[in-house]
Order: structure tokens, then C-alpha cells, then sequence
């Protein structure tokens, strides 16, 4: 990324929110390297301690990929507002934009095979996704899971590197960054209001 | 993609709901080849008449990856619900899955360099993400906007071929379909009854 001001970092103070972001989201982009065009699968995954779990046919293009390649790379994205051009108080179009937050993970993908450990990230799963339970616990032992457990892949990817772009207006000078905030407070939808609540978190300005 | 229920055809009679969905959306993941990971940048885009326009920095990985190799993916989807494996009336997590669209297109990327061009393609983007105006119209002739355009690029994919899946629960036998249509019904949120609808559009038996 280019503009250092949205950079939130991993390694440092940034963890806690990126963290905070991948807990939050359910749904990302697993891009795969391939002969011509690289391919993209949207999928529901899980971050839990510095590991992204995802899961899906045994047989397809994505398996096929990484059998060949494991280099891979997984993006998580939230737009949060569009920011029309006349919130800077603007004549021309330019300052349009749109705030939002992505995470683009590079790292190596491996199936996880033992079935104890499938049992484990499927059931990171569906605590994240189904939260309210209505399940029997899974278990290797459950004939009904084994089989399964045994249909479906498992994939998991630990990032080797992680960048994160956190765009709520840093890079504003002091009057058009209070005319953009005072603009989503104005607008009091759910999203401007989230919106806004974000730019003060990361406000380069007192309040 | 392995589960032909899923798919819609762009060639066929999916063509218009593959592009009111790419209509709706306004936000995408370019994947580009690199040395060792793939890249995946999200974006904003706007897709029109075939054609899939986006905008950036002219500097920058995006760029230098494009320069070395044109052949990308662009990839726009939609979680639309979680459904819980309970919907389905079992005792077992496995039928917990989501419905969602994705589209990824396949192409080559290339840059629009002629002001009069520009002009027109960020028209398109201000039509589409500020339909309520509030801007001095584009125009190469003007100043502001000439010394503006020179300093972005405006990128264009135009997909060689283009995949599409609306997962809405067309695999299921009747009996399971109903309990998931019934219990997206009764869960009466925005997002559930908009599933619900887009279950009863492809719906596999009769009403």
C-alpha cells in the first residue's frame, strides 16, 4: 500500500483492531495462483490465533491450485461508507471516496487431515457462525461426523505476512476531515454513524 | 465451480441477473499475478456494458504487477445469510451452511489513457456511487479536472469469460427447502426476507 497513513500494522499496535476485524467478518477472498489468470474463491472462513480456517469440496479448481501451489493469498474487506465529493465541501468530483477496511493475508495453505484436529476447526466454525448452538458436539468418534468429516476439506492458512488498510479519512487536512465527520453524523444511518465512530478513533486531531 | 445447481450462465438467460448483481454491488477483489503470492486488492468498481471499470494510484503494486501481466481475475460477491444447520430440522452442524452470490470474472486489464475517455468511464463511477449529483460535471477541457485526471488511473477488464454462483439452497431435496424458506421467514429481518426471496426466485418445485 502506498499511503502510509491507512497502514495499521500487525506486528505493533495494529494487532488488537485487525484482530478485532477478522473476528467481526465472516466472508473472504482465497486467491490461488494458476496457469493464466489467478483464481478467486469467496468463502466463509475463521481467524483464530494467527491462523485463517476455511473449508470446502475435497475435488474442484481450488484444491486442484494448491495441490500445485501453496503459495496463497486471502483478503477480508468492509466497506463502510461512500463518501460523496460535496462532504469535503467541494465543487469538482475528486474527493469521492469510500471508507472502508481490508486485510490481505500471504501465506502457505495445508489441508488439515486428522480428524481430531477437523473435529477442532469445525467447531471454531460454528461457534463463530452459529453462536446460539442447536448442534451435537462434533466428535471423530460420531460415526455420522466421521463420514463427514472424511467428505469435506479442511484448509488452513498461517500468514506469513499481513497487511492492513484502515481508510477513515487519516489523510485529511483538520477542515475537511471535521466536514466529512460532521457529514456522517448528519447523515445518522447506522453505517454513517459507524463511520464516524471510526474516524475518531483513528481522529490525527484533537476533539 | 463443482455444483452445477449453483451456477448461472452469463452466455444464457443468467445475463440479467448476473448484471443487476454487479449493478447492486460496488465493491470488488482484482487478484493479479506476482512472483511467488498471487495480489488481491479490494476496490471500489462499476461494471458497464461488459465492461468492469476501476480506479487507483498509477503507482504502486497493482500497477507494477499489471505491467508485467495483464491476465487478472475480478471477483464481487454477497453473503446474504448464515443459515444454521437447525433450519434444516437436523441434529448434526453439517447442513450449517450460507447463501450467498459470487461472480468472478476473467480478463485482461488494461489502462484508459485518453482524457475524453477517463472523463466518461469516472462519470460512470460518480453516476453509480453519487446518483444524487452535488458535482461540477467531468469534463477534460476543464483545468481542475484535466491536471486530476492525469494524476489517477482508470483501469478496464473486460472479462473473457465469467463465472457466476447464486447459492440459495436449489441442491435441497423439498422437504428441506421448505424448513429453511419457513425459518428464513420467521426469523423477519431485512436480510432474512431478502433471502427468502431469492430462494422462492429459483425455487426447484412448485410454489
Amino acid at each position: 500500500m502506498r499511503r502510509k497513513e491507512f497502514s495499521v500494522d500487525y506486528e505493533t499496535e495494529g494487532r488488537v483492531e485487525i484482530e478485532s476485524f477478522l473476528n467481526e467478518m465472516t466472508f473472504g477472498f482465497l486467491g490461488t495462483q494458476a496457469e493464466g489468470h489467478p483464481h478467486i474463491t469467496p468463502l466463509n472462513y475463521v481467524y483464530h490465533e494467527g491462523t485463517f480456517y476455511m473449508h470446502g469440496s475435497r475435488i474442484g479448481q481450488k484444491m486442484r491450485d494448491i495441490a500445485e501451489r501453496e503459495a496463497v493469498t486471502f483478503a477480508v474487506a468492509k466497506e463502510y461508507s461512500i463518501i460523496p465529493s460535496y462532504f469535503s465541501g467541494a465543487e469538482i468530483a475528486c474527493p469521492a471516496t469510500a471508507f472502508f477496511k481490508s486485510v490481505v493475508a500471504y501465506g502457505r495453505i495445508s489441508e488439515v487431515t486428522d480428524l481430531d484436529q477437523k473435529c477442532e476447526a469445525f467447531s471454531l466454525f460454528m461457534k463463530r457462525l452459529q453462536p446460539e448452538g442447536g448442534y451435537r458436539p462434533f466428535s471423530a468418534e460420531d460415526p455420522e461426523y466421521r463420514k463427514n468429516l472424511k467428505g469435506v476439506a479442511m484448509l488452513q492458512i498461517i500468514p506469513e505476512r499481513l497487511t492492513a488498510k484502515f481508510k477513515f479519512g487519516q489523510n485529511q487536512g483538520e477542515r475537511v476531515w471535521r466536514l466529512i465527520a460532521q457529514n456522517l453524523k448528519e447523515r445518522n444511518t447506522p453505517d454513517s454513524l459507524q463511520t464516524f465512530s471510526e474516524m475518531e478513533r483513528r481522529c490525527p486531531f484533537g476533539h
